[in-house]
C-alpha cells in the first residue's frame, strides 16, 4: 500500500490542515524507463504554498486530489532504467508520498557516505538556491555587506555562510531571540536582527552602519522595506522568495521601482531550476564545505507522512527551526 | 545683467509657477580656471522635479533662492581655462540662467556643424540615457520585444529607434492620439499604444502578443503595471524615470518583487551620469545615426528664459511634444 498527502482544497489566505487529505492506494508499478522509489525523507518548502493556488506562476498548480508536489529522497526498490539499480539512493520531485514512480531522467543519484536528508537541504534545492542566488544574482564582492531575510531558514542559513566564505560581512534577519542567537552562534553571521521587535529598523541600521550591498530576500513586505532604506549605490537584490506575501488574499504592492534609480540598484528574481545545468559545479563545493564543517546546518524533522501538512503550516508561521523535513 | 530662474518655494504635489522666481543680477565674473558661458538653449527635464524636493535622492536638492539646476548649451564669452576660447560652443550643467560661470572641466565641447540644441537632446543627456539604458541595462537581443513608456518624450523617442537599429520590435506607450500617431510615423515604433484610453490593456496585449522582453520605463505607476502583466521569462526592466510618481504627495508602492521570481526578471535603475567615462563611445554613433536620418527627433521650443517654469509645468503634464527646450 501507498500513503499519499493530496491537495483537498485551495486555501484563500492562510492554509489549514483540512486543505490536505491523507489517502491510501495501491503502491504504483513502474512502467518502461521508470523507477519505483520508497521515500525516506520528504521536503517541506515555502514554494509549495504557490502550487496550492491557481494564480499564474512559474509552475502549474497542483490539481485538487493530486499528490502535493515536493522533493523527496529515498531508495530505488524497482528499476526499469539501466542507470539505477535496487538500493540506489535518489532525490527528485517525488511528492508527499511513501512510494513514487518517476522517469529515471528526473532523478539525481545521491552520493554514498553522507546522510540522505542532506540532499534535500545543503546539497539539494536549498543549498543550490543559496549558492546561485548569492553568487550569480547577488554577485558579492569581498568586503560587501550582505543582508539576508529568513536568515535562519533552510536557504538563509546557507546564504550567510557562503557570504562569509566570499569575504563579505553578513547580517541575518530572523524572528525571535532563539533564531537570532542561532544566526551568530551557529551560522556565522556577523550580526542577527530580530524583525519582531519594535526597534527593528534601528537595530538593522546599527548592524550595517555602512549600508547594504547585497540583499538576499526570502521574505518581502515590511522586512524588505526596512532593508531598502539602507541600500548602497550599486546594490543588488536577489529575490528568492516573498513568504510574507504568500498567504495574503490580496497582496499589496510593497515596492517603489524609483528607489532603484536613486541607488542604481538591481533587483532580480531567480529560480534554482534554471541553474540545473550548473548543479555539478556547486554540489561538490557545498559537499566539501559541509564535510569540513565550514557550512553548518540545522534540521527540523517530524516523523510520519501524516504530519507533513502540520509541519508545512508550522513552517509558514516561521515556527520551524532550520530545514523542515518529514521522516517517512 | 544676468537673468536667472531660481527656486522660490518647495512644492508639495504638483508644482506651480510661483515655486519659481525670475531674478536679475550682475553677470558673473569667471575666476581662475573658470569659463563664462552665454546660454543659447536651456534644457527642461523631468528629473528637475526631484531637485525641487528635499527627499533623499541621488543628488542634492536645489536650495531655496538658488538657480534651478539644468543643462544648457551656449557659447564661451570669457575663458580662464586654456582648453576653451571665446566663441567655443559648450554644454554643461549651467542652470536656468542667461550667463553662467563654470569650471572648464565640467563643460563638454559641442562639435561644429550641427545645431547647438542637439547637444541637449539626442547628442546629450537624453540620447545618452536612451543609449546606455537600452543597451547596457536592457540588453536587447535581435528579435526581442522592447516596450517603452513616455515613448514620444525626449528619451523615449530615441529608445524606440535604437531598439529598431538593434533588430528588435518596438512598442511605444504615450498619451493621446497625436503622440501615438507620431510613434509609428516619426519614431519608427512598430506600434503605438495610448494609455489614456479605456482599452489600454487590451491594446497593449495586441501590440505585443508574444510578451515583453525589455521594458524601458520612464513612467511607473499604472502604465508600468500593465506592462508587468505581459513580461516574458528573463525580461529586463530598465528603470529610467517614474514621472507618474514625482508629483504625488505620498507615492504608493506599485510593484510586487515576487513578480520578478515568476519571470526570472531583472529590474535595474540607472543614471546616465554613471556612464560618463563611456560617452565617447556613444556620441559619435548617435551623431552618425542623426546625420544619416536613422534617428529622427522632435523639439518643443519656447522662447525666453521667463517661460522656463511654464514649459517645465507643461512637460510634467505631458503637454509638450518632443524634447522641451527654452531658447534664450
Amino acid at each position: 500500500m501507498n500513503r499519499q498527502v493530496t491537495l483537498a482544497a485551495r486555501p484563500t489566505g492562510f492554509p489549514q490542515e483540512s486543505d490536505f487529505a491523507l489517502v491510501e492506494s495501491a503502491a504504483p508499478e513502474p512502467g518502461p524507463g521508470e523507477v519505483l522509489v520508497r521515500a525516506h525523507y520528504l521536503s517541506v518548502d515555502p514554494y509549495q504554498r504557490g502550487r496550492m493556488s491557481e494564480a499564474r506562476s512559474y509552475a502549474k498548480p497542483v490539481e485538487l486530489g493530486e499528490v502535493m508536489t515536493a522533493q523527496a529522497v529515498g531508495e530505488v526498490v524497482e528499476s526499469n532504467d539501466a542507470r539505477f539499480v535496487v538500493g540506489d539512493h535518489v532525490v527528485g520531485q517525488l511528492g508527499w508520498q511513501e512510494y513514487a514512480v518517476a522517469r529515471g531522467g528526473t532523478l539525481r543519484q545521491v552520493p554514498d557516505g553522507i546522510p540522505l536528508q542532506w540532499s534535500l537541504h545543503v546539497l539539494g534545492t536549498n543549498g543550490l538556491t543559496a549558492y546561485f542566488g548569492l553568487f550569480d544574482v547577488g554577485r558579492p564582492q569581498p568586503g560587501d555587506m550582505v543582508v539576508v531575510s529568513a536568515a535562519a531558514g533552510a536557504v538563509g542559513q546557507v546564504v550567510g555562510q557562503l557570504a562569509k566564505i566570499a569575504g563579505c560581512s553578513a547580517v541575518g534577519i530572523a524572528g525571535g531571540p532563539d533564531k537570532v542567537r542561532e544566526l551568530t552562534e551557529t551560522f556565522g553571521y556577523d550580526a542577527g536582527v530580530d524583525y519582531k521587535t519594535d526597534d527593528f529598523g534601528a537595530t538593522l541600521k546599527k548592524a550595517c552602519p555602512d549600508g547594504v550591498d547585497v540583499y538576499f530576500d526570502n521574505v518581502g513586505g515590511d522586512v524588505s522595506s526596512a532593508v531598502f532604506g539602507r541600500l548602497n549605490v550599486g546594490a543588488r537584490i536577489a529575490v528568492c522568495g516573498q513568504i510574507s506575501q504568500y498567504n495574503l488574499e490580496r497582496p499589496e504592492p510593497t515596492f517603489h521601482p524609483g528607489l532603484l534609480i536613486v541607488y542604481r540598484a538591481r533587483m532580480q528574481g531567480f529560480l534554482v531550476t534554471d541553474y540545473a545545468p550548473r548543479f555539478g559545479e556547486a554540489v561538490p563545493r557545498l559537499a566539501r564545505w559541509l564535510v569540513e564543517g565550514t557550512i553548518r546546518h540545522t534540521e527540523d524533522v517530524v516523523e510520519g507522512i501524516e504530519n507533513a501538512p502540520a509541519a508545512f503550516l508550522r513552517m509558514l508561521k516561521g515556527e520551524n527551526r532550520g530545514k523542515q523535513l518529514v521522516k517517512v
